[in-house]
């Protein structure tokens, strides 16, 4: 049996007139002979109408009757379109998390899924050409209803996918794919072919406009081929794939940006074993991510400890050096809130050096001066002046060959 | 363990501030250390709004996708009002059909419930003070959503006072209890203390505006007393209850009306055996429900045979009628769709004679015609020309003392 998983966004799904082209959608497939897996978040604004009510009944809503409440907004979506559907003769059913035992853990507002009974839904594929499947909702094995947070429905289809082997898991959305740069801050940003789980990830917040970061770790996992492409347009977008040859001639892939950075850096720290463990720990014991972090060459035992955290957080970062400063024996603490990261992204970068150089060249040449730099194996992030952003992301994007057209050897390989 | 189960019709959960006066309802038994079964409806015009889109979605919208998505009503009530209890710290969660196996047939939009697993929620019940259950809606064997029709979340509630031994089931609504009569169209009628089950079932279509009958039908097989009250006053209500001692002095309770009817009349019908069944076999066949039926005696192995259908079935009645009158001998037919049905109500009747004579006198002071009668243990119903209804319901209800308060013989011994 040849199975192919759409998912459908909350734009996609927004109104009768929206559910017609996501039948279009559905037609090509189901015209091939190939059964339809066909994930549907909430109708556009609905999950918002239903969390601004739960607003209004409680300050602090418990989590679990909120799962229970914004759950209703697929509900609602699948429900519709099946109704839709059915009206015109093709064999299908709404399915919600329950029915099929998308089983997650015990987490409300973002669980993780743990498994799905593929035997089941391979039962119900028996007799219906569609399944029409509520996305973003889970169970736990109480019978409890979960949600896996914000963009979970795509991780609902690319994990039906890898349940059902699917052919493929095609995401649709309002934007035609994955871009090699925000388009709104460089008009010259081409839309990628083909992209690796990795550099999906590495694209972190800025992908994450585009596809939950937990849906990509999980296609990279159980290897779903994953195409991201509009509904609004015929044209093939981006598919999300592992490595493969001829991929490996793209340097740099994609240039990414993050805002929502400040920078904290405490001077001369006793440089001894676990001040690092000392000053991190009650950070994370917070819940507060720390993103960069560069501890420069100790002098006399003595050493600048910087780091990176969200921007809403600098706050109480500030608020718990304050209280362990003494421990750690910090002098001072300098902090700065108007920062930003650019990231450079290539699996590329793994076999070829001087991408690094090649940056900071193109930077200088700006008279963009770099705070802090981070490296991975396939990913250089340059923390900035936030003023510089937007110039540091179009030249950059220029430096790295992103505005010419596919041929060149610095372009993703498609 | 004291149970009690309270449920609140859609007036009742409308908005937060009628929510809030729930939870008043809610702390008096809490307070009494008894545990509570809360079960809700959907807010006032929430279902209405989900199957205008259903409408718009589908001419003849899929009954299992149609109760997919009205259920989701209920489970915004139950989500929302389980978060409003828990701020408060009581001991709460919401609980949905599926979750404690409100076990129906598979009958979509009209589903009876077969089974509760009573166990799973006294389990539920020994940690937390309050269930939020969500009413209307069940499950059937293989796990899809079914629900009950309109006001079943009155049944669902009675459902779980049986399946729980409950002490009391209060139905918390946008009236103060059971009336005598229309208060609309008499003044002058009384709210009635205490009813039996037989009762409120010949109530028929004014009392289904108070009670879904499937309710009444399960809480008197299982013996359950039902308390109809309001919930935006502290005044006791109507009991529905089984037949006790002091209620036999009752000897009419109350007076009905149903001004949806139409009468037809087949003339000369050859009177031989199966005739009736000849007639009312393709009318039931069509799903047209007839109501009362009288046959002339009679002469020259012919008769008349009138019958009286909903207003709105007459159109089709009268095509079946057309189309069978050959095969049954009939000469004629007429009919006529400005009639109306006033019935006379009373456990009493059984054991006095003489209430159907004082009705025809009352009647015929007033100049009243009779068109049809049919009599039951506990009822007399009487077909009259539409005009009369409201003076026929006047007059009756003062001929049977029904205006007068309690002490009367006449009424109900509460």
């Amino acid at each position: 049996m040849r199975i192919i998983v759409q998912k459908f966004g909350g734009t996609s799904v927004a109104n009768l007139e929206c559910m017609l082209k996501v039948l279009e959608k559905n037609r090509e497939i189901l015209d091939k002979g190939v059964k339809l897996v066909v994930v549907l978040s909430a109708m556009a604004g609905e999950t918002n109408r239903l969390l601004a009510m739960a607003k209004q009944w409680s300050k602090n809503p418990d989590p679990w009757e909120l799962d229970a409440l914004v759950a209703t907004g697929e509900q609602v979506s699948v429900a519709l379109y099946a109704m839709l559907l059915k009206e015109r003769g093709i064999r299908t059913r709404s399915v919600l998390a329950h029915q099929v035992e998308i089983l997650t853990d015990c987490t409300a507002g973002r669980a993780r899924i743990l498994g799905i009974n593929a035997e089941r839904i391979m039962e119900l594929l028996k007799d219906h050409d569609i399944l029409v499947v509520a996305g973003f909702q889970g169970c736990d094995i109480r019978q409890r209803i979960t949600t896996l947070g914000r963009g979970g429905s795509d991780t609902s289809a690319v994990a039906l996918a890898a349940a059902l082997k699917a052919e493929i898991c095609e995401i649709f959305t309002d934007v035609d794919g994955v871009y090699t740069t925000d388009p709104n801050i460089c008009p010259r940003a081409r839309k990628i072919n083909r992209i690796t789980y990795d550099e999906m990830l590495e694209m972190a917040s800025m992908g994450a406009k585009v596809l939950q970061i937990r849906s990509v770790e999980f296609a990279k996992k159980y290897q779903v081929p994953v195409h991201v492409r509009s509904t609004f347009s015929n044209e093939p977008g981006t598919i999300v794939t592992k490595e493969e040859e001829g991929m490996e001639e793209a340097l740099v892939s994609s240039i990414a940006y993050d805002k929502d950075q400040a920078r904290v850096t405490l001077m001369d720290v006793n440089d001894e074993p676990g001040v690092a463990a000392n000053i991190f720990g009650p950070i994370s014991d917070a819940n507060i991510v720390v993103d960069m972090i560069v501890q420069n060459p100790s002098r006399e035992g003595r050493t600048d400890m910087t780091f990176t955290v969200p921007r809403g957080d600098l706050e109480p970062t500030i608020a718990i050096i304050n209280r362990i400063k003494k421990d750690i024996g910090a002098k001072a603490m300098v902090h700065d809130a108007q920062v930003s990261k650019v990231s450079i992204i290539g699996v590329g970068m793994r076999n070829h050096s001087g991408v690094a150089a090649m940056a900071f060249t193109a930077l200088k040449n700006e008279g963009i001066n770099i705070l802090m730099i981070s490296t991975s194996e396939i990913k250089i992030s340059i923390l900035l002046d936030e003023k510089y952003t937007e110039l540091a992301v179009r030249t950059l994007h220029e430096a790295f060959g992103l505005d010419r057209p596919e041929s060149s050897i610095f372009c993703e390989g498609a």
